[in-house]
């Protein structure tokens, strides 16, 4: 029986999930639910019905795990305890700070009716998490490291195109090789913001607009470029749509321990993603979470998860033997 | 309340786990078993008994978790079975042809007196399978690749020490760069055992003895050296023992996959660990997982369990709230 999937948002993400069910013989997509008209609304997956979000609770006997592929700002904290009241339910909230506020209110829903909840399926938080919690777990007497990138910053790029005089822009965020290397060299360095990451900007500017001023606009403008060493560069707009379309993105989790009866070896664990899309790599988490999350309600079992909760066996589409047998 | 450690064989390994309950604050040793006069055997935990096997039994009710510190070959297949028939008990059996058996005379053994028996952890197979498995199920259209070292290998050094003429040896495991870096760049290369990593010996000689002649023989010696290129250095005792007595490992688990309607986005997860010691890390990992042991078996779950059976969660010492709170 094969785990019907709703998707709840048809952007980036939504699109990405569309992809990564094909790739999942054991998932099946029933229907996608957008905010917009359904008319207008074209998908790739010619079995699936478009919907709209207002009919979503129709559907709670044809789909075993609704995708909820809205922003963590207004949409998640909302969607997330309303449609786990229908659904066993996976998220991406990503809002780091309000995760136990948001944790709280899926749970409660979720238990009420009986349903599952994941919330905060991904890579950061999600993978990266993960990472650090084994890798804790397993140095105690131990210094993380999260790097990011080099990929592309949807806030920074939008703090750009903000810019009076910016007609469109691209920021990578990108890692500074130096500091990577004294972690893995088992080093300890303490860094600051502007030792760990630096910043690159692609900017197509509006007719007439004053470059110099612009890039001196960029380089101080606080939370997002003054703490860090920060390159511009102005291009043309096809330029732009020609080599900085992408949404590349990845990073580095890494702890640095000690082990010993005087801490006399070092040890260091390293995660590293590297991925050509970020949402589409997002979207392939959140698949082998919903194949969990159908197992655990399937089991029984309710309420709020994050990626902490579920053993890992749960996400793969192989038995238990299998599994044993073939990657043990 | 602290989790009661008992470890059984005290070589290497059971020195590890004896370091790793001191760094953390929620394990106490209570006692060491072995095979040898317990009269004749030091250990570094004051506050800990030592004793011999065979009384093991008696320590049934002053032990949470018993962890076997002995050989996969012979050790394990009996004691692990056994020892759960009294204890929660951890094992590092690293057979992977054998895992499916082990596995079925553990769990019907822990069944049958209801304890928690968690078998083959460490970092290969551990945290090496655990990232093939999350790997796997992200991206199931991908490949697999594994590179160790650079490290020692026991088995090969004890080959190396069986021949004829030569007094003491280390055999270092060394990943073939280009390899690596070409699984990096997304070129999904077929490797011939020969181009995944090369082997590095270093050898002193009894007096006498034909280094040429040796030199040959190592280099031909099938299923260990004849596949690969080998390098052998000939070196005094004295430069072996100040040079090569460490105990240094580690590898990588990489997987290239690819994601999309048409498969074009690339993306590679890897995961690199770097030992200065090889059974202190792998103890790191055990004693984790007897923190998970303690909390299944408290839990009322029974039987045996891989380290694809387990949440992330119950190997940490803190608490749900502070998980989500701190690391994800």
């Amino acid at each position: 029986m094969k785990t019907r999937i709703g998707i709840l948002g048809y952007g980036n993400l939504g699109r990405g999930v569309e992809c990564a069910v094909r790739q999942n013989d054991d998932m099946e997509l029933a229907a996608v639910f957008t905010r917009r008209n359904p008319a207008d609304v074209s998908i790739l997956t010619k079995s699936a019905a478009v919907c709209s979000v207002d009919d979503a609770a129709d559907w709670k006997d044809r789909i075993d795990v609704m995708i909820l592929c809205g922003g963590s700002a207004t949409d998640l904290p909302k969607q997330t305890p309303e449609y786990v009241r229908y659904f066993n339910v996976i998220d991406s909230f990503d809002t780091h700070a309000r995760i136990p506020e948001h944790f709280a209110n899926v749970d409660a829903a979720a238990k009420a009716n009986n349903h599952i909840g994941i919330i905060s399926v991904g890579w950061d938080p999600g993978m990266f998490s993960l990472n650090r919690l084994y890798a804790n777990a397993i140095l105690p007497d131990g210094r993380d490291y999260t790097f990011w990138g080099k990929g592309v910053s949807q806030g920074h790029s939008d703090a750009l195109r903000r810019i009076d005089g910016v007609k469109n822009a691209k920021q990578y965020t990108i890692p500074v090789d130096s500091a990577l290397e004294a972690v893995r060299a088992g080093k300890n360095p303490e860094l600051s913001t502007r030792e760990k990451h630096t910043r690159e900007c692609f900017v197509v500017l509006e007719d007439g607009a004053d470059a110099a001023k612009i890039e001196q606009e960029i380089k101080t403008m606080p939370n997002y470029f003054a703490d860090y060493d920060t390159t511009v560069h102005f291009i043309s707009e096809e330029e732009l749509l020609a080599k900085h379309s992408g949404i590349p993105h990845g990073g580095f989790v890494l702890r640095s321990g000690v082990t010993g009866w005087n801490n006399e070896h070092k040890h260091l664990i390293e995660y590293r993603l590297k991925l050509d899309s970020n949402p589409e790599f997002t979207s392939s988490v959140l698949i082998a979470y919903a194949r969990a999350a159908h197992r655990l309600a399937a089991e029984g079992q309710s309420g709020c998860k994050t990626v902490f909760d579920i053993a890992p066996a749960y996400l793969s589409a192989k038995s238990g033997e299998e599994l044993r047998a073939s990657m043990l």
